[in-house]
């Protein structure tokens, strides 16, 4: 039934988020203003200077990220109230559950990760008898190694365009004993996380507002914004909340039509397995579909594939699409693809390190000297990115030093973050008017809130989304920050938020007794 | 007389670049064609999918970017020759002079700084009794500062989209101690290197091809690489190369209006001070004139000062655009200004760190409100990126500890680059037929050379340019690599390279050598 509003309305509908997103947008950003005290508007119209809003580039305008968007800044805001005035608010720290941020969160980093780390940073610790005492075995050995297949051991040199080439074939390995089909170093391109491969495929793909992505909605607002900043257009295909979010053959064909039919040329399709936000996990069956699907309408496969090692059902495994592709017989000739990988994600959660790479196969030599040749202009990615990408893909084995304390601190992350999830999903379950569909994998849950009339009425009063109203109501009442669905896109009527799963354990039922009360409460004052 | 030819040429010159330098562009990259040895003709040709370089973005295919360019993929070929057969060519290694990259050529990094950030890397080190043996005692403290100021201390997580806060202050302090000026944190964009700052700035001013940006010619190519991605007119200004590469405001004016009347917009001018690839260091009352020429035609200043450390001469000095507006009166309301850094440069050279930021200042509020959401696309800049660009504005002073170390380090790699430019620019003016002005500041020579019309003829039947011609012979024969001026922009009918002063000083007297026995042999081959 509800499927029948989607794909007449899909485009309406990112227009429409578009415009209830951007009436939403803070209009407080002027830091030199806050420091003198002006008025911001007062400012802008004293200037003579030549740039205003309404004369940037109308792409960027356009442009749209609600995960760093108004509800952070809001964040950002009650948290120095918090800080000069403790007692300010109803709660005494801010919880940031917006962003796949564990370390920020309080996850500790993997020892044997910024062992080799620091030891590649400061080579000369290595000609020290002291440092023998102060990391494990196999790190130094693991660092001397790195630092032998990095020309000059130059840590602080610009690498290869696509990074450098002895991680390029440590991270090909692990690919291929992921995968059980050969990988190859020279389609590796490292980035500095996975956000600028994205963008570069972006950039390559987009010729005009006639070109069209499809991309799954509910979708992580990356694309969108990056489809805004290149110019193109978003071509939806929606999940299917009722069925685990899942991915329908038949949605994506109707929206490809609805797309030519319009004019659309559609060049890709991006698949987010496990998915974000709604943190499924794609059967095997489906994801073979997904790839003949590609195959037979000639579309480039950009699969987001940086939750591969967060899985947390017994009955769901990560299969990448390359070796699916390669399982089915495809090869380099049969199907373009790219896979993007992250060291932000995963259960080491190495955000800040902004690694990453992109899997580039299935691409004729003149258009990989063109990808070669956008990567190049920015030199390279950073270098202890490129180290820890290669690390991710090559951790410590059976039989190494490390392998038991860091197969102990991987479990105990995964294993807490399995729990989390449950947890979270049962309270929201229990909650008037919410469902929330298992995270079977990433980081999030994605719940639904049936909203009362008279909260959408009054969100409509104050001039914003609905589910916006709601978070912002959440974030002023508990200190919780969660990303209203108009962020990620949904079916036109149902709202919903994005939270991680990320609090630290001990913080969970906190946050699930202040969750609780809020919606209680909400729910009290706003009851039709 | 020169000068003549430059106004009204001056957009067929950067067409007919564009024309010359992708014809010599290399159609030899396919890492699976080589991987299985097959000609990549006949993969593509036999490859059902989708993407072809004809249906990609024209805004890529357009792009260029020399620095890593045709010259380089072949100077990698010769490498891996010389490691398969190191007697496959009369030299035994590859020397690449090609970009500022001081690491790879064995320049050690600074101590101090690679203490901060293994400590910042491995913060349990901080907790151990050995740490004290192994580090300046002002490293650990400064680390201990620096993981106060992340919330949560976590080096891996996202920051605030800007960078962190306590970083910032202090890199706010040190440009305030620079230039006499107060600076805000609130000012300030951390950026992975200097290079995505200018893409920003890019992304937000080009409209379309009508939106024009003043660049110098020679130029850095990152800005016509950068210009050509966002679709936007590159407005060239010829910097005077018989004046030392002086920059003169009847040429700014004068390309101005040439532009306008071509219907250009035009949005912003790009100055590089000290300057690449010329060397050339701004004087003071010229930098005034430009800043009044941009306030009075309304033109966003893009300062690229990321060589501010690189200064090599007694009669000049490094000063900020921030520094002379300032002083000349005109502050946030008068004139909008982009300052670049990068912590590539300098006398540390930690390029392969990707650190930078950018200081923006005199924006109206709506204006910074986009830069913020363009920069939390994406998310944040790299976590020691963004701790080294701190170290850099604030490094040890007298009493530090670490001070006397730190200084010796400095200036042993300050006045090692000012004697090793001396030399080679003194090897450049002895060869026939060259001259080369001071390398003033930044990292580079550009040389002129007047080749025989033989070596333009021969050049000409081998579809190249006669600077590349020359570059490449030089490759070939003495391991050697340098940029064609084609790559930066030269006038018409001259031509140039770029050579970094960069070879460690043992080697500078092997490079002058064999480089002027290459000379005089291509010379001999070709003279007239």
């Amino acid at each position: 039934m509800m499927r029948r509003f989607v794909a007449g309305r899909a485009r309406n509908l990112i227009a429409s988020l578009q415009r209830s997103l951007s009436s939403q947008s803070p209009r407080n950003f002027s830091s030199a203003a806050a420091a003198a005290d002006i008025d911001p508007s007062i400012m802008s119209s004293s200037s003579t200077t030549p740039v205003t809003a309404e004369t940037l580039n109308p792409k960027v305008l356009k442009c749209q990220y609600a995960v760093r968007g108004e509800i952070v800044t809001h964040a950002q805001r009650l948290q120095q109230e918090l800080q000069s005035k403790p007692s300010s608010h109803p709660f005494n720290e801010i919880l940031y559950c917006n962003i796949g941020n564990p370390q920020s969160l309080g996850q500790q980093p993997i020892t044997f990760f910024r062992e080799v780390l620091a030891l590649c940073d400061h080579p000369a610790l290595l000609n020290k008898s002291e440092t023998q005492g102060l990391f494990s075995a196999d790190a130094i050995q693991r660092a001397q190694q790195i630092l032998d297949q990095i020309p000059g051991r130059a840590t602080g040199a610009y690498s290869h365009s696509q990074g450098i080439k002895g991680l390029r074939d440590a991270i090909a390995a692990g690919i291929a004993a992921r995968d059980g089909f050969p990988a190859d170093p020279n389609d590796i391109f490292l980035t500095d996380g996975a956000s600028p491969g994205v963008h570069m495929m972006m950039q390559l793909l987009i010729r005009s507002e006639k070109d069209g992505i499809l991309c799954p909605i509910p979708q992580y607002p990356l694309y969108s914004a990056s489809i805004a900043l290149h110019g193109g257009a978003l071509v939806p295909y929606y999940l299917d909340e009722a069925a685990g979010w899942g991915l329908e053959i038949s949605e994506l064909k109707k929206q490809l039509l609805d797309a030519k039919s319009k004019g659309i040329v559609v060049r890709a399709l991006v698949v987010i397995n496990p998915g974000n936000p709604t943190g499924q996990v794609l059967a095997e069956g489906n994801q073979r579909e997904i790839v003949e699907f590609c195959k037979k309408e000639g579309l480039v496969l950009l699969a987001d594939e940086v939750y591969q090692e967060n899985v947390y059902v017994a009955d769901k495994k990560f299969h990448s699409f390359k070796k699916i592709s390669r399982s089915m017989g495809y090869g380099e000739a049969d199907i373009s693809l790219v896979s993007f990988q992250s060291i932000s994600k995963g259960f080491y959660g190495e955000c800040g390190k902004r690694g990453g790479y992109m899997e580039v196969t299935g691409f004729s030599a003149d258009v990989r000297e063109q990808i070669y040749k956008v990567a190049s202009v920015n030199l390279c990615s950073n270098i202890s990115g490129q180290i820890l990408a290669s690390l991710v893909m090559n951790p410590p084995k059976v039989g190494d030093k490390s392998f038991e304390s860091f197969s102990s601190e991987k479990n105990g992350i995964l294993l807490s973050l399995a729990r989390r999830a449950k947890i979270l999903e049962d309270a929201f379950n229990n909650l008037e008017g919410v469902t929330c569909n298992k995270a079977e994998g990433a980081m999030y849950l994605f719940p639904r809130i049936r909203l009362p009339r008279k909260a959408i009425e009054a969100a409509e009063a104050a001039k914003t989304a609905p589910d916006a109203f709601y978070a912002h109501h959440l974030l002023d009442a508990t200190g919780i920050v969660v990303v209203p669905g108009t962020g990620f896109g949904q079916v036109p009527g149902t709202w919903h938020f994005r939270c991680t799963i990320l609090p630290q354990e001990d913080k969970i039922p906190a946050v699930v007794s202040r969750l609780t009360a809020f919606h209680q409460a909400f729910m009290a004052e706003f009851r039709d």
